[in-house]
């Protein structure tokens, strides 16, 4: 049975959305960064990168939500959540999920986390003053040139679904002005009336 | 035909390598970063995220390391680059590739593309400073608890290595100290060895 840990308003809700649409059964285990448990020893353990998620499998350990969200979909094809058949279009799901861990998540990251990239407090908070604009830049694109609508692949529900949804669910902390982007709050908004998003969500907030 | 467009010294060497690995045809097409060629309105319709590596396929065009360099192995599933079978080893693949994608590189960059997350020279130079610290925190994983060898994966060379191999080939550029990377040292003389790696470079270099 696979084992989550994950830690609230972090990208590990879209793991959890993804093991909660699959109808498996699974546990999760709350990381809480307040107390700093992401660096305990039992945590680095699991995940040497000190960061959530990370995801206690039969056959190991797995990090990294691209890789995850793609082997859920693989561990339970009934639950069509990739076009795991074609290469193709696996790979646009793929390059998707890609472009919101390596990018979004990233500028989105310069918020809270600007500690990786610099020491200097100044820096830090001119990196902070950046993030509206840089964030609303990848989304822009987003709006504009990859979500296809109703979902982001088109008809089909995927696996970028959940994971733009979480990362869409920090455009206002990061200042971004929502009305720039209605094709895309129309996609949190019809994301966020399913059951399985709203059980994880409340399943977080417990 | 697959045509990879790519610029010299830059991420788009690992499919560049995968490619020439599989035997396939394919062809390149060189952006000048020099003249901003990647902000071009002819790039952008193929790319609009204004940045390489991007391939036209016969199915379309795909952007994104990761899902690139899983595409050509899935493509070519003779030249045995992935474990194609088996979802955890793949997701264990596309693991280390989204760590490299979207942390080891997103470190290095923050050396020459600071503009991204913040305008003041001050704070971009701040994030220059940074560099050698951050991008050698992520190699010191992968030397400690990634790298298998003799490969990433173990006995067998995959996609992974040869994108390992190009960022790699960034460290003394980052100010990182090799002495202090034994194993990834080891791993990038290996790679270097291999033809299809060094026809790859060869040809970005004619």
């Amino acid at each position: 049975m696979i084992k989550l840990y994950y830690a609230v308003n972090t990208c590990a809700l879209a793991s959890h959305i993804v093991l909660e649409e699959t109808g498996a059964e699974y546990s999760t285990v709350r990381i809480s960064f307040a107390s700093n448990e992401q660096r305990s020893p039992e945590y680095l353990a699991i995940n040497p990168k000190g960061r959530v998620p990370a995801m206690v499998t039969d056959r190991g350990i797995l990090s990294e939500t691209p890789a995850m969200l793609a082997f859920i979909a693989q561990s339970y094809p009934e639950a069509g959540l990739a076009p795991l058949d074609n290469p193709f279009a696996f790979a646009q799901v793929q390059a998707f999920n890609s472009y919101l861990c390596s990018t979004v998540h990233v500028a989105h990251a310069h918020r809270m986390r600007g500690r990786r990239w610099a020491d200097d407090p100044a820096a830090i908070a001119e990196m902070q003053r950046k993030v509206p604009q840089s964030v609303a830049a990848c989304f822009d694109l987003i709006e504009r040139d990859m979500l296809k609508g109703p979902w982001v692949m088109g008809e089909a529900y995927t696996i970028c679904d959940p994971y733009l949804f979480t990362l869409a669910n920090w455009l206002e902390g990061d200042g971004v002005d929502l009305t720039r982007l209605p094709r895309v709050t129309a996609h949190r908004r019809r994301t966020s009336e399913r059951p399985a998003v709203q059980k994880a969500i409340a399943e977080e907030l417990a």
